[in-house]
């Protein structure tokens, strides 16, 4: 293998790459990158197993060929080669090494064999469907943020992508906690269900750039892949029955408020200083004309009245304030409705105008 | 102790003195900010015992008195009242907590007794120096970052201050590396010679924040003071004598390379890629036309030429990567001069044009 490239397109190419190099893992390929030089491409990959992503850039080629190099080490060098016109790549030397050649300077890094390098399926054939760049970003943003951590639900640390009759939702949930999001397609796409590790779907708004652009999924034996710009990425789903999420949401509801989504959010952020040491729990007097919200710990009190209009009863109930925070910022809209049964129901989180976001809080049970 | 005081100014006052709160103490006072209010003026003070900052802001004031508040709690509390036109701070009730009123909210903090803190010499006498903001900053950031953080010598965590003959010099070391900076002061001052903790002389140049105006040194009972816009620093000084650095630095040399500092610091950081498993060590082979920078470790060799003129003896030495991409970071100007005297002699680094910065390092001896 030997082949000339510009020292910035590898640094960029680099950079992508390396979000799928493995970290923690027993098998080193894993935190190799590939480089594959064919024609006038060199084509370099990266996997942990779970995502996989490839990405191209024009290359002077003098010899094909394919290695494996040490993702963080090469990742690092290349950065600081970002000036340099012409960067050779070579490695027709007979000790295994990549040999990296620029202004008058050499540069030996050792490799391994790109035989044991994991294939990547980019053969894929069954078309998912196609959505505006913003609007997935939007519906991921928040929604993503809901996933389960916790290692023993695997199911929950992934996002449910649920297309139906030309709607895309999107739910995220972990025991405590829900995010919906509903996005209309313009296009019309056949129904479609999958569920998507949270992690990948970050990485994915992260490849995503032009907001006016769509971007179109498409999935083949429990592999979800997409291209933008040259560059592939491919994710493993999530396998098994995803939580009958519409069962958990409430319908019905004995109160219902209307409050300022910055102020209320204001008192929230507040309020949490002194809740901090006290898991966050604040409690919350929901009256005819305000929300009265309440923190205490050793260190302090807060007792804030926020203004806000009820219609219903009125009711006390207590919550984790860093879910009620997360969802006010996720609902957008200058007020939101929330949505009451009594002080151990679930609560929901609506922006006022709009059906697209719903976000649905278990209470915690406190003594009276 | 009753006062009303602005949302914004409470909030950078306290950010402010938050700089000298302690964070690992077993006396809790020295967690705390004191508020003392007098005539029109709310005055914050905190100390960790080394360092102590005061600041004071305007109050509209209807009792006076004093009291400790837990200084982390309160500093990230007043950051969310930035936005309140009006907070009253209020002492009156007898369950000795603090009252926090704004809008129709209010909030209780707990406080101990101002009695314990310690008490803060302002009334110092002994003029030190005064020098332009913007010239202390520089002398101050091309140096400190070489005192040493090893508890071992107390008096190397700190940089020496010596004014002589209208000139402030400024010296900090480590055992590994030395850096010195000069400045000519415009208002003549008599001599002065201290010793001041690295921390200090950083908190210091992040309160000056006028560059064109001078900043005036006070000192006594080995304390230093200074005051920027209503703001009190002090800083306890090291005790001991510093060591005699003029020993230290060689003034004759056997070779002298020029060589531009900025192709001289690429080169090193590409070689500190591979050289970071190997504690950093890089060997470089000084030929009259260019240095040879050389590093190897288990996943790579680096070798690199860097155009530069030689006057004397061809040298190979071995140096930690880091100390000298530091030097030459801090030696400004578009050239540097490194001056050699062997493998295992220190070598000196200063800036082409002019004698007011001059950095030494120890060579690794390595074997051949």
């Amino acid at each position: 293998m030997k082949t000339v490239v510009n020292g910035t397109d590898l640094s960029s190419a680099v950079a992508k790459v390396s979000k799928a190099i493995s970290n923690r893992t027993t098998n080193p390929v894993l935190e190799c990158i590939k480089l594959s030089v064919k024609g006038d491409l060199l084509t370099l990959t990266a996997t942990d197993m779970e995502i996989a992503i490839e990405t191209s850039i024009r290359a002077e080629t003098f010899m094909e060929g394919e290695t494996l190099v040490l993702g963080k080490l090469f990742s690092e060098f290349v950065k600081k080669l970002e000036e340099e016109d012409q960067v050779e790549l070579n490695m027709t030397g007979d000790d295994g090494r990549l040999k990296i050649v620029y202004s008058s300077s050499e540069v030996y890094l050792s490799c391994l064999s790109a035989d044991e390098f994991p294939s990547i399926n980019k053969e894929m054939r069954e078309k998912a469907f196609s959505i505006l760049q913003k609007d997935f970003k939007d519906v991921i943003g928040k929604t993503v943020f809901c996933c389960s951590q916790d290692e023993s639900r695997p199911i929950l640390k992934g996002a449910l992508l649920n297309v139906k009759d030309n709607v895309l939702t999107c739910v995220a949930l972990d025991g405590f906690r829900l995010a919906l999001a509903k996005k209309n397609l313009r296009n019309s796409s056949s129904d479609f269900k999958v569920i998507v590790p949270a992690r990948a779907l970050n990485e994915i708004t992260r490849l995503l750039d032009r907001d006016e652009e769509e971007i179109t999924f498409i999935s083949e034996d429990n592999v979800l892949l997409i291209e933008v710009d040259g560059t592939t990425f491919t994710t493993r789903l999530l396998e098994g029955e995803f939580i009958n999420y519409n069962q958990i949401i409430p319908t019905e509801f004995l109160s219902t408020v209307r409050v300022s989504r910055q102020a209320f959010l204001n008192s929230l952020e507040r309020a949490t200083v002194v809740a901090k040491e006290m898991k966050n729990i604040i409690k919350l007097d929901v009256k005819e004309n305000y929300i009265n919200v309440q923190a205490s710990s050793e260190s302090g009190n807060v007792n804030e009245n926020v203004l806000s209009s009820l219609e219903g009863k009125d009711i006390s109930i207590a919550f984790n304030a860093k879910f009620l925070s997360d969802a006010l910022k996720g609902a957008g809209d200058e007020f939101v409705n929330i949505y009451l049964n009594g002080s151990i129901s679930p609560c929901v989180i609506k922006p006022y105008s709009g059906e697209e976001y719903l976000y649905l809080i278990l209470p915690i049970r406190i003594a009276a």
